[in-house]
C-alpha cells in the first residue's frame, strides 16, 4: 500500500501557518501531525459553514485555501454545512441576517457552495456534512447536559456577549446555545483541527471543550485573519461593495485585483495565492526589495488567481489587460460610435457614448487629466472633429470607445 | 345540573388571601375568579413538587392547605411530579441534594407524596401529572425557541443566580434551562394560576412570561411565606430537626406543636390551621385581647392540624396531653421500676430509666429543678428509697416513670 501522508509534519506545518492569526495549541498541533505521519493516519479536519449565504468572496476562500492545503497533505476535509440553526432561524425575529431555510434551500444552497469550494477543494476527497442531522435528533436530555458542561460566565465572556451585556442589549438564551451546538459538531465528527476567522476563536474553544468532557481528544484550532476588501480598509462584503466573487468573470475579477494598492497585494499573496509559502516569501520579498516591479507582482497574483476560478483563463487576461491599460493598445473589440464633423461640446459626446453621467462629472475629469482623445489630455469642453478621422476617446483608465467622423 | 363553583368570587379571593405572600397581579386573578363564578367554569390550578424529597412535613403543608382552600371552591388541581429534572439529576455532579432517579423511584416517590398530599386533598378531585411526559418529548427546535423567549440578563435577575454570578461562582447553563423548562409546563398545563413558596416566584413568572409568548391567557402566581420551624427562626427543615413530619406519629405532632411559642402559634394558625379564615382571624383576636388563654388556643391549633392527618386524633391527644401534663396526673400505663432499699446516686438510677444519658446531663438538669420526685424538685445526687414506698420520677416535661422499692 502506498503511504498517504507523505510530508514530513515540520513541512507541512511550514506551509499550514502560512497567514494564519493561531494554531492552538501549537505543540499539540505539531504533536498530532507527527502521529498522524508516524501511523499514515489522516487528521480529521473540520470547517463549519454557514449555509443561508451561499455566495462566496475571496474573503471566504482564505480559510478554503487552508483546507485546500491540508487535503493536499493527506488529510480528510469535513465540510460541514451548519443547517440546523439555518433551519430554526431566529426565534425571536430580531435578526433579518437569519432567515429560516427549508430542506430545499439548503439543498440548494450547498449545491451552490459545492460548485464554488470544488474549485479549490476535490471533491473526491471532501466530505459535505450536515449538522442537523445529528443535532435535530438530540433529546432534551442530552440537551440539558451539553448546556451543563459550560458556564454562564464562561459565556459571557465571548466578546460580542460582554459588549452587548454591558450595553444592557438583550442577549436570548438560544444564542447561547448555538455555539454550544456547534461545538457538539466537532465530538460527533471527533475533529482534531478546526478552522475559522479569528472572529471564530471563541466557538472553535467551546467544540474543544465539548469534546474534552465527552473524553475526547481535544481539536486543536486554526484561525484566519479576515480579509479586507478591494479599498484596503473594511473587512471584505457585499454589502460594502469591496468584493471579488468567486464566480465573478475573468475580466472582473482580473480587474479588481489589479486595483488593489500595493500593500494590500502582500496581503493577498499571503492569504489567497494558491503557491506554495516558499515561492509566496520570495515573490513577497522581492516585491520588498525591489526586484519585482509591484505592477508586475500584481499581474502574477491576479494570473495565479484566476487561474484557480477559471482554469487558465488568468494568462487570458493579462494578456487582455496589458493590451488595453499597460501598452495602449486599442483592442479590437472597442466601441465605435459615428458623429458628423464639427466642433462641439465634449461632455456631450461622452454623455453620448455612456463615458460620463453628468457635466459635473466631465469637469472633475477634466481638471485630473483624465479624459484623453488620441493620448491627450484635454483641457476643455469644446472638441472639432474632423471629417474623415478617427479618434480614441479615453475616460479614466477602463472607459475608451472610438469616434468615425463622417 | 347543579353549578359547581358556588362561592361568590370576592368570599373566595378572602379565603384564598389568607396568610398569602402576594397574589400577582390581584385585581386580574379576581377578574378570572369572576369569570370562572360566571361561567362555572373551574380554574386550572398548578403545583409544581420536587419528587426527589417526598417526606412532608408541614412546612409543604403550607402550600398544600391553600391548595385545599381551592379546591373546595371548585377548582381543578394539577398537582404537578417536576420529575423530568429529577430524572436527569444534577450533570455537573456538582450538587448532592439533586440525586438521579429511576423512572421506579418517581413511581414510589408519587405514592409516597399521594399518601401524604391525600391527608389534605380530595383524591377524586386531584389530577397528579408528570412532566417527563411532555418534556422529554420536546424537539431540539423546541428547546431552542423556548430559549429564544428569555434573555440571558432576566435570568440573571433571579436572586440566586445573581448572589452566584457576583460572587463569580460558576453557574452552569442547564440552571438556566430548568426554570423556562418548569414554566413550559404551565404552557402545557394552560394554568390559570401557580402556587408557590416566595422563594419560587422568580420562576412563576417564568411560566407566566412562557404563557404569553404563547399566545395564552397568562397564569396568576400565589406566593407563600416559607414557614418557620418549632424554634421559631429557621425555616423547617429536616436537617436543623425542627420540623413536624406529615407522617409523624399523633402524640409526636401534639407535643411539638405544644412545644412552639405563643408568637410562632399565631403563625401556625395563619398559615397551617384548616379552620376558615373568619375563625381564624377570631381566635387570632382572641389570643391577643387575652380573651382565650395562650395554652388553650394552642391546644386548639394542635387538635385541629393532628385531626387533618390522623382522623379525630387530635381530640385523643389533647386528652393524654392533659392528663399527663397540664393536671400532674399520672397516667395508667406508666414505666414501673422496681429497686431495693437505701441511698442510691440518683443519676445512677436516672440512667438505668433511660432518662438521661450523663451524669452531665443530670447536673445541668437539676440546676434547673428539672428533676421531680414526687413533684419535688431534686437538689442533690443522692436519694434516699424507703422500703414498701411508691416514687414518681419526673425529668423535664416528657420523661415519667414509677420507682417500686421491696
Amino acid at each position: 500500500m502506498t503511504k498517504r501522508i507523505t510530508v514530513k509534519p515540520e513541512d507541512q506545518l511550514k506551509e499550514i501557518e502560512r497567514g494564519v492569526s493561531q494554531i492552538l495549541p501549537r505543540d499539540e498541533f505539531l504533536k498530532k501531525l507527527e502521529k498522524s505521519f508516524e501511523k499514515d493516519e489522516p487528521l480529521r479536519i473540520k470547517f463549519g459553514a454557514d449555509p443561508s449565504r451561499p455566495d462566496l468572496h475571496l474573503g471566504h476562500t482564505v480559510v478554503i485555501n487552508k483546507l485546500k492545503v491540508l487535503q493536499d497533505f493527506g488529510h480528510d476535509i469535513y465540510f460541514l454545512i451548519g443547517d440546523f440553526t439555518a433551519r430554526i432561524g431566529d426565534p425571536t425575529g430580531k435578526s433579518k441576517t437569519r432567515p429560516i431555510l427549508t430542506a430545499e434551500d439548503v439543498i440548494n444552497n450547498a449545491n451552490t457552495y459545492k460548485e464554488q469550494i470544488f474549485k479549490i477543494l476535490d471533491p473526491e476527497k471532501t466530505k459535505i456534512v450536515f449538522n442537523y442531522k445529528w443535532l435535530s435528533k438530540l433529546s432534551p436530555i442530552e440537551m440539558i447536559k451539553l448546556a451543563s458542561k459550560v458556564t454562564v460566565a464562561s459565556m459571557l465572556e465571548r466578546d460580542d456577549f460582554t459588549k452587548r451585556y454591558k450595553a444592557e442589549q438583550p442577549i436570548y438564551m438560544h444564542e447561547f446555545m448555538y455555539p454550544l451546538m456547534q461545538g457538539y459538531d466537532s465530538v460527533e465528527l471527533k475533529s482534531d483541527l478546526e478552522l475559522g476567522g479569528t472572529d471564530q476563536t471563541f466557538n472553535l474553544m467551546v467544540g474543544r471543550d465539548l469534546q474534552k468532557s465527552f473524553e475526547q481528544r481535544p481539536q486543536s484550532i486554526l484561525t484566519l485573519p479576515i480579509l479586507e476588501g478591494t479599498d484596503g480598509v473594511e473587512k471584505m462584503s457585499k454589502s460594502l461593495d469591496n468584493y471579488i466573487g468567486v464566480t465573478d468573470a475573468p475580466g472582473d475579477m482580473f480587474g479588481k485585483l489589479m486595483s488593489i494598492s500595493d500593500d494590500l497585494m502582500i496581503r493577498y499573496y499571503e492569504l489567497l495565492s494558491p503557491m506554495p509559502y516558499n515561492i509566496v516569501e520570495q515573490a513577497i520579498n522581492n516585491i520588498k526589495t525591489g526586484k519585482t516591479h509591484p505592477m508586475e507582482a500584481k499581474k502574477e497574483l491576479a494570473v495565479s488567481i484566476v487561474n484557480v476560478y477559471h482554469t487558465d483563463q488568468g494568462y487570458e487576461e493579462r494578456k487582455k489587460f496589458e493590451e488595453r491599460f499597460s501598452k495602449n493598445k486599442i483592442p479590437d473589440d472597442i466601441k465605435t460610435f459615428t458623429r458628423e464633423a464639427g466642433t462641439i461640446p465634449l461632455f456631450e459626446l461622452l454623455r453620448e457614448m455612456e463615458f460620463i453621467e453628468s457635466n459635473g462629472e466631465g469637469k472633475r475629469l477634466l481638471k485630473q487629466n483624465a479624459i484623453k482623445i488620441n493620448n491627450k489630455a484635454q483641457k476643455d469642453n469644446s472638441f472639432t472633429l474632423i471629417s474623415g478621422e478617427e479618434y480614441i476617446v479615453k475616460v479614466g483608465k477602463l472607459r475608451m470607445g472610438k469616434v468615425v467622423v463622417n
